[in-house]
């Protein structure tokens, strides 16, 4: 048995509306900033999880992302492996 | 002048409170899962930027990180350069 560390992207589908994506393009003029344009926002999530094998890791990422992390009707995920550092201590 | 693509992950520092991952915890047992630990949850943010090279682009995204996209007292952040694909139109 292994700990095997994640990260799940989740953003907005395309065409469904980012009010917080919306809101920091607005707020870049006052950071006299106008090279910027289709900022998204969403959200970040890394754990860790024991399993026989990655892919048994992975499998359970998978479902937590489709049925925790995510709202499959208007926002899509993606899972990515992550290096095994020294956990920085989360508790 | 051409155009690229970040991604910005914002994550809460170690030993920084993250309701929302600990919410995610309280939820696994309901899911059935025990095996999932170390949930941390924070934000990506991806952009497009004009500028005369990556560096260039880059150089604002890490100031944009830094000032707007984070709070550098309780979240630490990185850039990431992305593939260039044909970019979902998000408005």
């Amino acid at each position: 048995m292994s700990t095997y560390r994640f990260c799940v992207s989740v953003m907005p589908k395309p065409g469904i509306l980012d009010p917080q994506g919306r809101a920091l393009e607005g707020s870049l003029p006052h950071l006299g900033v106008d090279s910027v344009h289709e900022v998204r926002v969403g959200r970040r999530v890394e754990l860790s999880v024991d399993g026989a094998s990655e892919g048994a890791a992975r499998a359970v990422v998978e479902r937590l992302a489709d049925e925790l992390f995510a709202n499959p009707l208007i926002e899509s995920w993606s899972v990515e492996a992550m290096a095994r550092p020294a956990l920085e201590a989360a508790r």
